[in-house]
């Protein structure tokens, strides 16, 4: 029961930082690098003065940066004061939904030009602390409480899943290798290269210090050495959990009336849709994310498309596992059969369904506020030909965007549609 | 240039918890209170789940409460997962832009149900570490390292509009009798005492240590005692600033078509709006807020309305000073006129342009993201006659809202109408 939109919404330009560790660099100035690339991307150029409200994606700057009331503050700094500015919070998830406030508040009819941004700066604290910041998204009552930290509870999904459909731990590993070669294609990406990259530069490193050089016979081999990726929770290793990362993004929207303004390349938002959830014990199953499964529907819905649809998806990868899950909550796999897709290659850059050709969160970085708005410029990117050498081939006509907080409390999903 | 919605938004009803110092109760009890109390004030009745979408004001859990994403946890407290679920942060602004974020959402077309909640718990943690964090409501960059923390902010705002306008500092504390006088007939108040009560409560509690009883003229004098009302920053005494409080709101707006539904007397929210400004240092005065002119601006425009048409006001007084600048910045007064109608009781329950009749954040208390909802509780109970001893009288058919994040950085502005 998915309703229409009053009014079609379109995204006319985009920007990001590269996403990394910069001590030296402020949140402020990396908004205002994914802000200025923004303003280089609208093809017919624009004034920041036709800005009319403005959406930012934040987890907690609360506890990262000693700063809350973000999106004024951000506002003020890029020059578009006096413009309504609003900080949307739904923890790994608060980028994702600020993009679809920016969309509701141009269907509303309220307003035809939005600035959405996503922003985290989290390596300016000590590591302890991070995790402690990052508890925050769990629930502090039925989650926390439990002991677990963030590579816990997806570790308890990742043994439910494995269980469940009896699948082989490989198909973690497998969906890090294909990250980190599309990621090592991207050069906004945290880690900007592929497992092979990562082999050879350890190589490198231990000859320069007169070490014994390791071996390995491929990148799997690579991946169950323990002392290269030594396991984090079962059966999650250091390579299957996603960087604490520095990074912004932006996307510009407008009311699909008034797109020709400012491109002649816009694409359309033609599906949005949002769910939530309770914490993950009171859960049925633990080998799936029900707010996905219903986000997705409600945005397939409004997009009267399904997922056979979707010619390339940018999911939240957080681990790998929750890749491999996405795949199956979204429809492109059948329920136990996205482990296989992934070992097959299925989601590989030159699959029948390409996931994460930016690198995902794994490989491109989770600067968390900033990652579900980063990945709509990787949908840019791919359907206007400007992915350089992890371009995808044919004709791009429909992408997703699947962006989850927490253990699945949050879920939201965008379908983007390219219509020349 | 304020637009018209794609379609009308509706109240149809509204709970509230007490606000005041609950160290027996959790955030999430507040929130059920609230919500428990919406349920009730629905007409016709409803069932939680044609809720569509929940927007949860809050503005700093994460260091309050330790607890970040907090809208899908309250919706899953109140058992309304898995509706969609998004937490609105901009400082004190929170919970009147959250109220925004509903009416646009439902202007939308995508929703027709929508709970918009309000919540802080501030009273678990110690006062400096209540001072730290309401300071992340500020610019860490250009105010918080001047060295003020926010009764200061008001004081500098207070002495530029004492000085500018040559006006009688007794205005002040005029604000904070007229709010105390209201919410001792406030139930819900946090101060639910008149400053009449407050001296009473001082003489007696004296009487019962055996120690002199300290005798005052009238409420000015005991104002202006220094034991009675220490100065906190000049101009700005004890009673000249809102407390930390607790508490929870909820308010359940519906798409204009659907509101017969739910109710034979819904209110219609027929003005909105929201703008935004730079850090204190960068305006041209002090002695007001740009962003309440403007957010009250195109809040009118929409309602086709003039400050002439509001029959009352809930605005946002954190600090007495606050209050006479919003009747300015709102149009009730001209410019350096407001100090006086509040020494003439325009203001007052009985005056031309009652101000606070809830008591305010002043006495009423500042649980900050519930702030602005809160307010809404009180537009309804005194356009349906539920306001017992502090109903106003007449026909009331015009009510605004107004509540601003930080130092002025956020102000959102709502304008009710009751059409039968």
């Amino acid at each position: 029961m998915a309703k229409k939109l009053s009014r079609g919404v379109a995204v006319v330009g985009v920007g990001m930082s590269k996403f990394g560790v910069f001590p030296e660099k402020t949140s402020r100035d990396l908004f205002v690098e994914a802000f200025q690339e923004l303003r280089q991307s609208v093809q017919k150029g624009f004034d920041p003065k036709d800005i009319e409200a403005f959406y930012m994606g934040n987890f907690t700057s609360d506890c990262f940066e000693n700063q809350a009331h973000l999106a004024p503050i951000m506002a003020s700094w890029v020059g578009i004061s006096p413009v309504e500015s609003t900080r949307i919070e739904d923890a790994c998830a608060s980028g994702g939904v600020a993009l679809r406030q920016g969309v509701l508040a141009i269907a509303s009819g309220e307003v035809d030009v939005v600035l959405v941004g996503g922003l985290e700066k989290m390596t300016d604290l000590p590591g302890a602390k991070v995790t402690d910041a990052l508890a925050l998204a769990a629930d502090s009552l039925f989650e926390i409480p439990a002991g677990f930290t963030f590579p816990g509870f997806y570790a308890a999904m990742a043994t439910a899943y494995l269980d469940q459909y009896k699948a082989d731990p490989d198909a973690l590993l497998r969906v890090g290798i294909k990250n980190h070669k599309n990621g090592g294609l991207n050069e906004k990406a945290q880690f900007n290269q592929s497992i092979k990259d990562v082999m050879i530069s350890k190589q490198r490193k231990a000859a320069q210090k007169g070490l014994p050089i390791p071996e390995w016979a491929d990148e799997m081999a690579f991946l169950k050495d323990p002392k290269a990726n030594p396991m984090i929770a079962w059966p999650l290793r250091l390579f299957d959990c996603s960087p604490v990362s520095d990074g912004a993004a932006a996307v510009l929207l407008v009311s699909e009336e008034m797109a020709a303004k400012f491109t002649d390349e816009p694409i359309f938002v033609v599906g949005s849709g949002q769910a939530s959830d309770g914490a993950l014990a009171e859960r049925a199953s633990l080998s799936e994310i029900p707010a996905a499964a219903k986000a997705s529907r409600r945005a397939y819905e409004m997009a009267g498309l399904t997922p056979d649809d979707i010619d390339f998806a940018e999911v939240h990868d957080c681990f790998t596992i929750a890749e491999i899950m996405a795949t199956e909550d979204l429809g492109f796999f059948p329920r136990g059969e996205g482990w296989k897709a992934a070992m097959q290659g299925q989601t590989a850059h030159d699959g029948s369904h390409p996931i994460n050709t930016s690198g995902g969160l794994k490989s491109k970085g989770h600067p968390v506020g900033a990652s579900g708005v980063g990945q709509v410029v990787e949908v840019w990117k791919q359907m206007h030909g400007l992915a350089g050498e992890r371009q995808l081939c044919g004709n791009l006509r429909h992408a997703l965007t699947h962006n989850v907080g927490g253990t699945g409390q949050t879920c939201v999903v965008h379908i983007f549609e390219k219509r020349n």
